[in-house]
């Protein structure tokens, strides 16, 4: 069975993201699920992704570990209020703040796994702690404040 | 007279950053300059860097505080030592952590302005602050705690 991404929820017209909207052809394609209560996203730089060569570039790990942020703060939404992804009225978060901190280089050319922990969990306002695993260690963590996206945004 | 920006300074084994670098094709070539004692990059994201229709994609605007914020490092450790921008040894920051606030939608289609302001400076690690601006409005505004290269970055 194909599992569903929890971006592969989102509404049609929220789903342009260059991080991880299924509608954006150039996009990175960042795609969540699951797994217990932690949440996985699995992705692979491009090799043009490099920082110095041979490594890979922080503003793609912060693309990651945010658009794994947003969407395990709808996700842990829909849960909590014991409904289906992507049911009826969507979810939609965006980010408030992100921080990043880079541990170690990390390489190019392999999987990176980005694992996301609910830190809190409000109506409106979800933070996610995420860490990004690349060759079994951790390269970097962070921290998403992510929030439901206002209605100006959704509008334009 | 063509001005020459920080991260042209680079080495040329250092210039392949997917954010900043001259040698990635890919690349978003994200370029830093002085103004005064503030630091400017002007940057007009790609119609495709979509967060939702209509506004810049988040991990963009990491992206180009991640690389204003280590491009002005090194820029500011040259000052602070009294030599020329890209003279040996040559200077190459990464990023330890990155803090990024999101203020408002950040609109798509005009160019971003990124100010960059030295907050505190070591010899090896240096804090800079960035407001990134579009339409005359700071749509966000963030930190990067830069730090020399390491040695093993250089040598992969």
């Amino acid at each position: 069975m194909e599992r569903i991404s929890f971006q592969d929820c989102y509404a049609d017209d929220l789903s342009h993201c260059y991080g991880c909207g299924r509608l954006n052809p150039d996009g990175l394609h960042i795609k969540s699920y699951w797994d217990g209560e932690e949440s996985v996203a699995r992705f692979t730089p491009r090799p043009y992704h490099i920082a110095a060569p041979g490594f890979v570039y922080g503003g793609i790990i912060a693309s990651l570990i945010d658009c794994h942020g947003t969407g395990t703060a709808a996700a842990a939404t829909y849960r909590r209020e014991g409904r289906d992804m992507g049911s009826e009225p969507k979810l939609r978060f965006v980010t408030a703040s992100l921080k990043v901190n880079y541990l170690l280089p990390t390489p190019l050319g392999v999987e990176l796994v980005a694992r996301g922990r609910v830190k809190d969990a409000g109506r409106r306002k979800v933070t996610v702690s995420v860490d990004v695993i690349a060759d079994g260690r951790i390269c970097a963590n962070g921290e998403v404040v992510a929030v439901l996206m206002p209605e100006g945004m959704k509008r334009a």
